[in-house]
């Protein structure tokens, strides 16, 4: 298994990468991105880690040593156990998600039930090459990223339709070896400091559609393969202000990854123009990815209740109703969160191909429309209690001077016997929540792993409406009994 | 074990009754409240049903067969079990719950575990008289009501400080054969067509409270006591229209319930002056009532999601983006409520001194909340995708007259393919539910089981801060390491 | 002008009307029907009521004195004061909104302003003809209905693709004396107590559309015209309840009405075939019968403030945070709706061919949205400060029977200094909003006046963006100055 | 007047402001703080441009040409004047507010409205000082910040209850010349770059608060006087960020406060120890700001119109059911704010003593409540519309390596024929108001000129129930006729 230092080593591979504008040369160097490094190290740290290893190292019966993350489900217990590891995990990063495993372990089991089953369609082999994939990944560890979202151009057209035929990624190029890939996928999370990039199709597709029925993994020093990360607020923001703990070490970043005519050989191949196929992956990553993201978005709230309470009780309102009343609603929104997590995972079924354990789609997809419906909502609440502070707070270097300290420590204080240190660093992190993070946060929470109404039609039309139709069936009295 | 007969005789005991107005001699035979009756004795009915015997009955290995609702939970499947039996029977009933055992065994089960506590803290004898009695009901298979919600009179006034001290009930007298009691109930459903009433304090007392400390349980023919049955729209209503199954055999009753100065034997007393208990019974109700809610409310939420689909159909709408979200904001609140009540049950724990498997009391009022403020809200959705019929559909006499059918049928008629009378038979169902059902269903679903405000209350005081917090604070930078 | 004798026997005469499933020979003497005469016949017995005869009658230049319903607005005092016409006779109607000379009003300006267009692009002489009838009704202080929402058959298609070509209202026979019209119409309000019977189309056509583009107006009692009532259930559930006077004086009717090949002369022909003008009628109606929406509502919501903070107060929860946002939710609503209303009238413009004064579209949009989308919540608020007894009151009966009035006078008591009956009064009409007005109140504050979805469209449609995108491309950089 | 050099000279005058624990030698020179300045100067430079100033000076009868900002509202005009006025300027701004004039103007009119009723009933001369302050304002043009929420401390607590007696502004000392202030306030908007700084209480006062009843105004540099500055992180994103134009040009900044025994000549004290006037201030105050927040709102909610059209069509998804949702939910937000502003004009009355215009109370308030609660739902659909790229966007300086553009200028393409680099910009403004604008945004939103709850209260106490309830008893049967 890796340990921080072969990791970091590991990202010194030639890569091509940018960040604002500039080349850069060693992620892990870098003043920004070396945080997105950092944070995805702390996986390789807490396996190595006495207190953490229990939960982090799995030893599997056939590749010996892996990491937790890249153990496949086979019952409910593992899914619980999946959903609490990226719980903790996200916890102990300080709420941000921890992905760098997590993601592609999602891909991996999603592809290998969709392999099987083209296999068996189609006699093909991709099967064999996802498993040799996923064992080279698991006995040495590696950090993942998985790239889905196209660029997608006019959002009204589909693949085949763009007046550039390359805003989605397709094969532009098939040999004995391998095929040749061309265009570009936005909103790749942690990219930049992966060792192997999955992609896979953002949609089901049609005949037309065939060439972009592709998916297939590189490293992420593959040529031609370029990646344009976004500028990392966040950090920039940490490095001026010693109380952001969490800009300093607790970001990802995200890039536009480009497939400038990318080769893949035949083996690191997993769908190739069987566009029948394209849906079923598109729906079976979601499904693991969804799972994964209930189970972050619940640590993620768990920060926000802490400072919720914290701020009511720091703020002297703990008793007053309304202020109780938003502090409930992030409560309810954590334990609705966890609620849906963990029955899609004790209503899980095993794959009958594969034996992979699949989260409950639709409890999957009501958890996930919740989590991105209700967030604004749940900052909203935070910010009422927070007061007008999470705006006007001045900055952590007014406290080092004693000529505003004099008056800082006076007058930030708030509830008798609280302390104006303590409480200004409280509403300091929830400032940054609604600031350097508020772009990521925000439009992570409405749109990372699945829009709004993509979640609706998935819902739409994979719920199960029979029994529901037999009983309003009933009664309406246009059926004598119940059938199901 | 009961069957339809006997309970139908044992209501014919001289209880004093009244509806509109009226005494009611026998509650079986009178026009509106033999609905309710119907309704409870379907429990009854099913329990010789050789399709449902399996899930109503339960082999008790020291009361021998009894109901399945008065099994002791004694462990997380049995809680599931429960959640699936309530769930069941409501959509056999047409999605209108069956209370007349599910909430008697509620009130039993927290009686005990809270006799158990007082008992072992005050040498008192409780639990044996309690336990007593359950072996009377559950040998018996009786029909239980439970009133709890006391008149209250001024809301922000204490028992004890009301200008009339009956407002809420109170032992007025003590003897060596037992207590005599005095005040109101408001909303005992099915008081008037139940064998026993269990009555329990509405709410923590203080010790000026004392007397309003009281449990006890006593046969709904008791001396002085009286129930004023509240009027029965749903079921008048049916009694002129054929399409309306549900007013016709799938309500229940609620009533006013008066004891004016009744006698309760010591044994039948289950908490007389300890008012340092009353609110642990009042919080122990509840954990076990809301989570039974959580469970009939999802079957009635089944009941609306069968009607939004449907609707969608038959009006030729099912593709429009609007109309699925109706659909599945429906769908949303059913599955979530089911998430709160399995994972409630799944994190559910055993009462150390009873055994008795309690349901996790945060989950459930989380999913408590969910059903109260958002019911309004499904309806609203339920009403977009039914469109303007659901007001002015004519009356099923119409579709009896040949000169009136003659158009109807033609101009009912909704998407190609489908059926005039069946689609307004469904939009008479919608109808129902927001007229005649209407006050019945939307003040139950937001105060039922307690208040939207009760809720907020509870699971703000009994939230867990410390994971929160401690994340919060480590966040924060406050502390170096998360410690939880 | 009217008076309410001679609008009752107007009503005498032959129309052809059903009431569940009876045909019903005057509506007048009608034990249900009959209450939607009453209520329409306060309009004229107001106007001969010296109290509010400067109000509803209007002395014009031209025709002498007419209803102020049917006074042509010529300016923004104009609008205001229609608005407050409605909002007024709506309070003086108990919350019921007075459509019979409003909504008809509301068309015949539409059709004005329509006619002279039409007329103007293709020499047509539909002006003249509805201005004759625009005289006739108002000399004769005519009772109006509208009929716009056809059947509508399969929503997903055009009325020319239905496979039942009868689902929208069309021509089906042109000759030298007029048109014969067959289809019919859903939701006409007052429609069987109204003396004429206005027909437009319900939305936009095309060229294959021709014969669907048709308006005119027809007596009520015109050959092969047919009306089928809604069952009246708020008038039915008064007859049995002292209390309930709105259901015995304030309830309007809705019918299904059926054009069996009724012929229709020239002069009352307002479009007939000139499908390109179809939208704009489909548009300038909803403009002013939303501008009349919205002041009907506001009355019907200054009720709904007014049963809240009764209750409040009733209840002695005056004081809760809780129960004041649930009275300010209410309250918010009223008076977003008069802002928007009253915003609608000052920004109005005179049709520039007409001289008659529009409502602002946008303005009255929004407030018709307002209105659309939070009704239920509203109503869930105004239930949740009501409380339980909503449901459960018991009926006016038992506070006549002596021997519960005992227990009710005392135990139905509030705050202290309250009478129970005038609580349970109170409670009362709150019950029957949501029970016996439950179905006609939810879904008219959902669909009446078009849907919500409707109302998304055209507001979408008919913003104009100008403004706001140059501010955002200036803020942007992208513009180096405003140029709007 | 003022021109913008005069305006810059006046502010180095010798004024302690820190920033960032630095001490600000000039704050029209300081890197940051410099923007707050060019932002404010915009109102003397616009005074002076030919195609503004009809707008922005006005020729007073008695003080000759002045700030319209300064003109006194005598009548309804006036008061659309006025929002029209800051309305517009804030759309001049960028969708950022212009604080300068508008906040002092609009504690000058509460201050001479209190004065004169002060006056009347003690016989002090309060409205002689503060008409000569506005004098002196009105003549010289001046800059004006209002100081008025406190520290507050313990917010159960009230002023005199603190265990610090200085967490909110108190006179500490009287003498013939004048007081002498101590205490702190938060929240200041523009006090760092402000010519006089006016001080009024934050809440009403009982009697023991009567030394914290207390206003008054003081020139920016006045000896004890210190502020220190938010830090202000728009402008430090700004300044690394060619595309960010509004966070070099439009951003205001905001102070704590602190007042470490400044003395205040009588001249300059408007209220002196009157408590029982302290809580008519506290509301004739927000009353006039409110109204003046609503303007602002409304042009920034314009921004955000603007906006989400351009996203919609640059991302070719203007035809879709859910954007159009998402767009008409901005639109609803900017046109409700716009319609409560207004018709707090139109129904403004005159203050009988002072002739003062007053915008109507509870429209206001239901303005300033609608624009509070809904912000962040406005965010969450602008973030839908947006998608993805809100957070994922590549720098400015992306776009400016020839390597990335060439990738970029393909790839950032949108609808077919618009341009990535337009498409780039539009985000990247989105993604700056959730980021760096994001805690300024969200919390002024909900907490500026008043808590939601805070208007809620207002709101419930403040509303006139009489016809409501006059209605309500009406339509119960409780009363005969209606009386109002």
């Amino acid at each position: 298994m890796y340990d921080v230092d072969r990791y970091l080593k590991s990202l010194d591979d030639g890569r091509v990468v940018y960040y604002k504008g500039m080349s850069v040369r060693n992620v892990a160097d870098h003043p920004q991105l070396g945080t997105a490094v950092k944070h995805a190290s702390l996986i390789y740290k807490w396996q190595h880690d006495e207190k953490y290893r229990d939960m982090l190292v799995y030893q599997d019966p056939e590749y010996g040593e892996i990491s937790s993350f890249y153990k496949i489900p086979r019952k409910t217990e593992d899914l619980l156990d999946r959903f609490n590891l990226i719980y903790k995990t996200t916890r102990m990063g300080r709420g941000t998600f921890n992905i760098i495993q997590a993601i592609g372990s999602d891909a991996i089991f999603a592809l290998l039930i969709t392999a099987k089953e083209i296999d068996s369609r189609l006699g093909t082999t991709y099967f064999n090459r996802i498993e040799k994939f996923y064992r080279y990944v698991a006995e040495n560890d590696l950090a993942l990223a998985v790239a889905q979202t196209d660029m997608k151009g006019d959002r009204s057209l589909r693949p085949s339709e763009q007046s550039d035929p390359d805003m989605y990624v397709h094969i532009v190029k098939r040999s004995n070896d391998g095929i040749v890939v061309r265009g570009a996928k936005a909103h790749t999370t942690q990219g930049p400091v992966a060792n192997e990039i999955i992609v896979i199709p953002t949609r089901a597709m049609t005949k037309d559609d065939a060439d972009y029925a592709v998916a297939f993994a590189v490293p992420a020093n593959a040529k031609g393969l370029k990646m344009i990360s976004k500028p990392e607020k966040a950090v920039e923001s940490a490095n001026d202000d010693p109380w952001f703990i969490m800009g300093r070490e607790n970001v990802e970043t995200e890039s536009i990854t480009i497939f400038d005519d990318v080769f893949v050989p035949w083996d690191r191949v997993f769908l190739a123009g069987e566009w029948q196929y394209a849906g079923l992956l598109a729906v079976m990553f979601p499904t693991f990815h969804r799972f994964t993201a209930i189970a972050y978005r619940t640590g993620m709230a768990d920060l926000l209740v802490g400072l919720g309470k914290l701020l009511a009780e720091f703020n002297g309102v703990d008793d007053k109703s309304h202020i109780r009343r938003d502090v409930v609603e992030i409560i309810k929104y954590k334990e609705l969160l966890r609620s849906t997590g963990y029955l899609a995972a004790y209503e899980s079924k095993a794959d009958p191909a594969t034996g992979i354990q699949i989260p409950d789609k639709v409890i999957t997809n009501v958890g996930k429309l919740v989590a991105n419906e209700n967030y604004m909502d749940v900052i909203k609440h935070l910010v009422d209690v927070a007061g007008g502070l999470a705006a006007t707070l001045p900055s952590s270097k007014d406290f080092e001077n004693p000529d505003e300290m004099k008056y800082l420590s006076k007058y930030m204080m708030g509830k008798k016997g609280t302390d104006a240190v303590t409480r200004s660093r409280i509403i300091s992190l929830t400032k940054e929540i609604i600031s350097s993070f508020g772009a990521l946060f925000s439009t992570a929470m409405i749109h990372a792993e699945g829009s709004i109404e993509a979640s609706i039609l998935e819902l739409y039309r994979s719920y199960i409406y029979d029994g529901s139709k037999d009983l309003a069936l009933y009664a309406s009295g246009l059926k004598e009994k119940l059938d199901r």
